[in-house]
């Protein structure tokens, strides 16, 4: 199959699959209802989930049964995109093409669904029906993974130091931090996670775990350079933010076209630490790799 | 023992285990750490922790190896404190007589401290070493139930519907709901997660729900006259904010003499509930019922 029908086919998995793990509507509030669905049901690439499920798949593991893990760490990518967007944060208007969740519903409903597509998340996750396909210590050892990723020592670390250094000089171990923590980590926890509930040996999981660092890095880095390259139509947000915020990025210091060498060189040693499986059984994840890399928005 | 002593004893325990259970300071950003110190080692009453220890030694659990769990459900309260008073949401400038996180350390530092509070809950809760003493079926249960009462359909539902309310006319059903769901929900949790976790019975189970649900209401009750009666050196944030804001009260609808004795009956109705248990052994448990009642902080 071809790798854009692939993605496109698995997207629509993890579409429907989170417009079912939304609580239905008059269970809670109608606004943040649909300032939830706003923001979960709009578009976005998937690429998290994707990963999970590809990896879940290479290990051999039934990929159908970890869709609400895979769902889980989609809906904490969009809680931390809500959340970056505030005034008092990034102060974004546009994402995926559209207005804002609080230029469309205000700030404390955007606080308010940001704070409970997090929640929402790990109840997702830690669904005890979950128990019938999966191993209870492997349910926990991701979903705990996952957390770690997303939170003080990941995700929300490099958030904090995201906006910390807007507008100040930096050196390149400062921009790694930033980008490991406030992109790699959860993509590299939405790698591991996929291996773990598929049983993975230790050894495939350190592979995968080094796939997913280089992806990961190589991601943000393609992020960068199409902050400053392409135009907002194509991209859906604004772009120039990061320059304009002062934000450290690695066109900052490496222009475009030594980022863009980076980037190429990361995705190709992501392929190679698939050398321990079939070529033909981790073809996908290398294509997944390199597609990153190609990617215009 | 005394009720005071046992509960100083209790809160004692869990300031510990929180102090222990943060990660260390060399692993994220300081200006976060030091927020999160801040807002979480800062003197709170450990209600709902205490209730979810005492509830699992009464149904036979060792309580002291469900702590981690204890002290997620004060992680959780403690996220939420912080984000309720942005002055998005409630604009608080004071919480437990000192100022409240936003003040200190900047709105995109305590956005962020919430973020992380809430997320290094669900870490704490998921550990994969607690399947060391406990059934992992239990934990997911019981971290599956805590992020419902925390989630959309609990906390964050009771949140949303209070502040679109403000300054609005309001029925009591209305009123019930926010209060059920902004601080009920997570009480309920805090005691069935104890009573899970604990291998009670379904019978067991569903009396401590009942009692969960009328404490959680008589605390919020009380929450509400002490707002009106009581000062703010006394209660260490600002009094006479609900009716500034033109918050939804017991007070407002039933006056203060009523409301208090609404309280007292869940409170008789909450000890009755515990009929099943031998006297001596659910004593401690009514008389926290009690101690919520006559609280004057």
């Amino acid at each position: 199959m071809e790798l854009e029908s692939f993605l496109n086919e698995r997207k629509k998995m993890i579409d429907q699959a989170l417009e079912k793990l939304t609580p239905p509507e008059n269970t809670f509030p109608p606004t943040i209802h649909k300032a939830i669905r706003y923001s979960l049901l709009n578009g976005g690439k998937r690429i998290r989930p994707i990963l999970t499920l590809t990896v879940n798949e290479l290990v051999g593991g039934n990929y159908k049964s970890i869709i609400p893990f895979a769902c889980g760490i989609e809906v904490i990518h969009t809680y931390s995109l809500i959340h970056d967007d505030l005034p008092v944060m990034d102060n974004s208007d546009f994402r995926r093409g559209k207005a804002s969740s609080h230029k469309v519903f205000g700030e404390a409903t955007a606080l308010l669904a940001g704070d409970g597509l997090l929640t929402l998340a790990f109840q997702i996750m830690t669904d005890p029906t979950l128990c019938q396909s999966h191993n209870p210590l492997s349910i926990l050892k991701s979903v705990n993974l996952i957390a770690q990723a997303a939170g003080l020592q990941g995700m929300i670390g490099g958030q904090t130091v995201d906006i910390e250094t807007q507008g100040k000089k930096f050196a390149l171990p400062l921009l790694e931090y930033i980008h490991t923590h406030k992109t790699g980590a959860l993509i590299v926890a939405a790698v591991r996670a996929g291996a773990i509930l598929g049983e993975s040996t230790e050894e495939e999981l350190d592979a995968l775990t080094e796939y997913g660092k280089k992806v990961g890095l190589a991601f943000q880095i393609i992020d960068d350079i199409l902050d400053v390259e392409s135009s907002e139509k194509i991209l859906g947000k604004e772009t120039g933010m990061d320059s304009a915020q002062g934000k450290a990025t690695y066109p900052q210091i490496f222009g475009l076209q030594e980022s863009r060498e980076r980037a190429e060189t990361l995705v190709e040693k992501a392929e190679q630490t698939l050398g321990l499986f079939d070529h033909s059984r981790a073809k996908t994840l290398k294509r997944i790799a390199r597609h990153i890399c190609e990617r215009i928005q």
